[in-house]
């Protein structure tokens, strides 16, 4: 379950160090992330005739996602959906079932150099120095100041510490506007792009088709609940509801004279790996047809979408682009695609490559 | 939080003991519940001038409310959804916000003598005994079978290991078409309805009439999740996804050689009391604009929705209907309603007299 925030921290590290910190820290960790990319090759298990069949509609409603290139993985998604949708057809779904689930991080928008929370997360320690003299010594703290990530991740269990103090006991709403400033200033490291900027065009035209066609479209990601829905609606058409991440623990509780909602120090949930069919079957109660990620923190997710019955169908994004994006799958610790690209082999899921099957990567800027 | 469960032990006990049992038993005890119902008079805050203004179309929109008279409580309901859908009105409120939560237990089923929920894990434990012999000499386990609850909750311990033996273990697969069978066929013991059937009318009107103007309908309970997702949607309308409750830990792991869900023995959050805002940020996180409850359960829902800025309205129901229904308020130890009653007259909420206002309780009996 705490994968991914292995990985993260091994990222820090440099690759030099394994993790070793406690089971709390490992937890907060684990809350930063999201998932690991993918390649291979495989399609939807349409048969040839049934495809034949609906390639008509199918090439029509094709052009309702124009940053794809008319290659196999978008046909196989048509494919799907004409299936699904298809009045009278043996595999027909009705509109309340067709529940999709998307992984945000490396799936919906980049992760590298680092899960984008991370940064925030950094930056946030950061901001709260001037109300802490009493981290003046801390190693981690100096690390970080100097932009010493490496530095700071030997630290692990001090640098933990830090992320803590810094939003433990605040107000939910005083978090959200924190995060709301920092999504509105803070730019990629290297793409010198805001981060909500730095979502995959692809993906919001497929939404959007999902939508279309009756589709009810979910985030389940290893990142936190509070850091995506500022924005989910605004830039996924996913509203706040339909986000499912890792949870602090939250108390309802008084504060300057009012009942108000603040956040613990600590993870109560990790939404990744085996957390994801837990997530979805609290939080969505029906199991998704379609599901898509990009790494092995999405293997269970995927793997639990494909052993319902009735037509489904897993994908996965390869990141194969270190032109227009990055290019990592099984070597990577931010976003590993390892066991999951072996499987989607095995079983044929669909496995897109951004480089080949994506004219577009980015959305044009804002201003 | 387990003010419920407290609650349910003690009517269990013919209110002759007080509650004295362990946290753990606590928490499973409070998972079986809901709410406590509720008593006084008061109105939405809509000026005289502005209320005026809009009765005509508010009279047309009432026809949707067939089962509830022309009373202050309808009103007041059609006055806030009036309000808070015209366009270009300074409380005109977008349809993403127009977010309605409900209580479940008492605000749209029946919850007398005891939760429905309790009864369903009763006769669990009654099912399982032939797997059981172990059983045969436990106190709690005899008092069970002789239908002696009184007894059983003497035993409260003994009582609550019996009901986590019955479904820690279980897959929810397994565990959902335990509920589903047992909703088929069981019967309200004085009622001798189905329990879905002991629905309440006018809130199904209710919630139709909300849906129609753009709200979204949540459920709000302290019952668990699963027991209410199997019939929510046909029943209510309300999708398993808008269903927040009570969980259970789940864990993904390997059962008869495949990947599944499976419940633990122990609740691992409590949608009660103050959990109910916690719960609500969670699940859903966005802020309602309305809430309806029937108990002191439901005081920290009702609270956290009208802190909020904007129109918001809090409504109670009050059990005062001893012939078709049940009546009881403060005195209860199901449903009790005593706090949220007295802020419901200081506040000025709407409190729904259901013999006065409703003229219908349950729907038609299904064949």
């Amino acid at each position: 379950m705490d994968g991914n925030g292995k990985a993260a921290l091994g990222w820090m590290k440099g690759r030099t160090t394994r993790r070793s910190g406690a089971l709390a820290a490992a937890a907060i960790a684990a809350s930063l992330l999201g998932a690991l990319g993918g390649c291979a090759s495989g399609t939807d298990a349409t048969s040839a005739s049934e495809s034949q069949a609906i390639q008509a509609t199918a090439r029509a409603s094709a052009t309702a996602l124009p940053s794809w290139r008319d290659s196999k993985s978008r046909q196989d998604i048509v494919n799907f959906v004409e299936r699904v949708t298809r009045q009278g057809s043996p595999d027909f779904v009705p509109p309340a079932e067709r529940i999709a689930v998307f992984d945000n991080d490396g799936t919906l928008w980049s992760e590298h150099p680092l899960y984008f929370q991370y940064f925030f997360l950094l930056d946030q320690v950061k901001a709260a120095a001037p109300q802490h003299p009493e981290w003046k010594n801390d190693p981690a703290f100096k690390a970080i100041m100097a932009n010493d990530i490496a530095g700071a991740a030997k630290e692990e269990k001090r640098l933990l510490s830090l992320i803590a103090q810094v939003s433990g006991g605040m107000t939910v709403d005083a978090y959200d506007k924190t995060i709301r400033n920092w999504l509105d200033t803070a730019r990629h490291p290297t793409l010198n792009r805001r981060f909500t900027d730095l979502v995959y065009q692809p993906q919001l035209e497929l939404m959007n088709y999902l939508r279309a066609n009756g589709f009810k479209t979910f985030i389940v990601s290893g990142g936190t609940l509070e850091f995506m829905r500022p924005w989910s609606e605004r830039v996924y058409g996913i509203p706040p509801e339909q986000v499912v991440g890792s949870t602090y623990g939250i108390t309802y509780t008084m504060r300057d004279g009012q009942m108000t909602l603040v956040r613990g120090p600590k993870i109560e949930f990790i939404n990744d790996g085996p957390g994801k069919p837990v997530g979805i079957y609290r939080h969505i109660g029906r199991r998704p047809i379609l599901a898509v990620g990009n790494s092995d923190g999405d293997l269970q997710m995927l793997q639990y979408t494909m052993a319902g019955a009735g037509p489904r169908m897993a994908v996965l994004v390869h990141h194969d682009d270190a032109q227009r994006e990055f290019a990592y799958d099984r070597k990577t610790s931010i976003g590993t695609l390892d066991k999951a690209l072996d499987e989607a082999g095995k079983k044929g899921w669909t496995v897109i490559s951004m480089k080949q099957d994506w004219s577009q990567i980015y959305p044009a800027a804002r201003p």
